[in-house]
């Protein structure tokens, strides 16, 4: 049997233990992740809808239903097209129906579904109660498969090769764009998709989410490069800070910390502790440095098929790590107006501690500037 | 006023005039044109809440919070921020409150928003009615301003000033995905973003929604060049034909026929009809030369602020045509296995008739093979 098809099978069976009737999957990870279709988010319905029991079918657009087939979609589920003209809902509700669904229905319905069909489905098909998606899902994804962790270190091994490279791309002159541009194309050459590229340069560094702008790259610049790409269905997510000559003052010391506070996250990883014991573990560190008010954001997240997913690795999150679990663990330091770091690997959670994804050397890179 | 907070204030009117209580806008097209805030789609909330009567509010995670601010949001709207640990939809419910809606509100929730979202939206502040976001936005974004257009105009000239290149791209024994990736860098010197490139040769032209493969252009290829951009906020999207060498068996007739039914597409285009009777007027062209069986998309999608937006020029859709409207008329034919050819341009809809926004050739390109 496919792995996509014990997958649909193993989502059936989580929905029978939570009670929910039916589950509907539009274009998404969790579709990539059920039937290896990666749909593309269209105003016309594409949708699998996956009863508790029985068959579950995949409902298309004509249009796109060579894409569908092509990927091998119908060889694992019915593929039921709709024309330009029809009523999409009416196949979905009729495949519910040739279910045979209970009386008083639980329906589950995928995170990112959109709400125009969201409302669509709670009229076409009435229900006593509509969950998240991730009801279902996140018990198949949260934990990987040995080959899907193979297939993470391979992607985590890919991006740390485009960071080995990045030195001989950052000169001052260059703008963090014409950077970003050709970071891209090196994560392409190594992956099948790009998924982001940040070059934060300077006072840009202390913005957690900047992506690249104009900014020209000058001498005594420190550069935080966060990159990421999906290969073979998997996504990469490395972060590493570089400077332009010598660091700006205060900049080796911040970065010192920030090294010794994603030890201490790494560190703590092992089965049975909670998501945020990884977060205080990091944030420890820094608060005893005095950068506490600095550190902005949660210590990390989970990495499979998305480049976002559970466990979030924040105060709050008291899930207990399990073997099989992948989550980055990137601590940051953001001085506003200055500079920012932040130090990420992905790792992957063993039946002792963690292991790490990313190996492409940790400490701050000094780019010679001639 | 800022175009944009007047924006608001019409969104405000559209909810009064039709019942609804309160809008909610996640990251999407309609953010942007409300608020001309670009949000990333993160699993982290940001939604903007608009009560029909009263003051708008911007719920933003903190760590996104600079972006918001720096994007101008801020001096249009109160923006409230929420940190790591709280619930941003308590944060929704209290702007909602502070609006002092309705005891048994309806409410509009943003088409595009995600289902976990809308979720958490109908437990956190219950309502009588959830309708879609278009409800409220579609009468705004269906007829655009003098501003619009012509914005749509400059964009429709950079994308026309793209394919006046493509023949360069055009040789034996490059792949698809290498012209490609050419275009896309051509595109983004005359945009702002990349929003989708089409290189299909040879029978990859016969699927519409074939993007670009490694396949190898072969000399007498037929090759649908369908590409598009962002500009200043405002999408292009333009498909022509090309050819390397003598066209193959057929395919000059073919593209006769389709230069007629786009011509007569855009020829029937005037205020007052229906959207479905430019379909008709390109579809009977096709059908009478005996292709019918091998248009198998509608023929067109308006445009704007996204690539993709009413009206639909689709059999079925009977909205009136109206000044100030702006769609594709793009026909295609699609011979399986063998080729496929398309024509498209933008159109503005005038007081008598339609001003095309793209004017490069539409003949069949013919590229030298040497």
């Amino acid at each position: 049997m496919p792995a996509t098809l014990a997958r649909v099978r193993r989502a059936q069976e989580a929905m029978r233990a939570r009670g929910v009737d039916a589950l509907f999957v539009g274009p998404s990870a969790d579709l990539r992740y059920l039937l290896g279709y990666h749909a593309l988010p269209l105003e016309r319905l594409t949708l699998l809808v996956v009863p508790a029991e029985g068959d579950a079918a995949l409902v298309v657009p004509e249009l796109e239903a060579p894409r569908a087939v092509a990927s091998g979609a119908a060889d694992l589920v019915d593929v039921r097209t709709w024309g330009e003209t029809e009523d999409p809902f009416r196949h979905v509700a009729d495949v519910v129906r040739a279910a045979g669904v209970a009386d008083r229905p639980v329906y589950a319905v995928q995170d990112r579904l959109w709400s125009a069909f969201t409302l669509r489905l709670q009229e076409a098909i009435p229900a006593d109660g509509w969950v998240a998606g991730t009801t279902v899902m996140r018990e198949l994804r949260l934990t990987k498969t040995p080959e899907e962790i193979a297939a993470l270190r391979r992607v985590g091994r890919a991006i740390d090769d485009v960071h080995r490279r990045v030195p001989d791309l950052l000169r001052p002159g260059r703008t963090e764009s014409e950077v970003g541009r050709d970071i891209a194309e090196l994560i392409l050459a190594e992956h099948d998709e790009v998924n982001f590229v940040i070059v934060a340069s300077g006072p840009n560094g202390a913005s957690p989410h900047h992506e690249t702008a104009d900014r020209v790259l000058t001498a005594g610049d420190a550069v935080v490069v966060d990159i990421g790409g999906t290969g073979d269905g998997y996504c990469s997510d490395n972060t590493r800070n570089y400077v332009l000559g010598a660091p700006p003052d205060g900049y080796q010391e911040l970065h010192d910390v920030l090294l010794a506070a994603q030890e201490a996250g790494v560190a703590s990883v092992r089965p049975g502790i909670a998501a945020e014991e990884v977060d205080a573990a990091a944030r420890a560190v820094i608060e005893a440095a005095g950068y506490g008010e600095f550190f902005v954001h949660r210590t990390g997240h989970g990495i499979g098929v998305e480049e976002h997913e559970e466990p979030w690795i924040v105060a709050g999150n008291d899930e207990p790590l399990r073997e099989g679990m992948a989550f980055s663990v990137e601590p940051g330091i953001y001085v506003p107006g200055r500079y920012g770091a932040r130090i990420e690997d992905i790792v992957a959670v063993t039946a002792s501690g963690a292991e790490r994804l990313n190996t492409v050397d940790h400490d701050l890179t000094v780019v010679p500037t001639g």
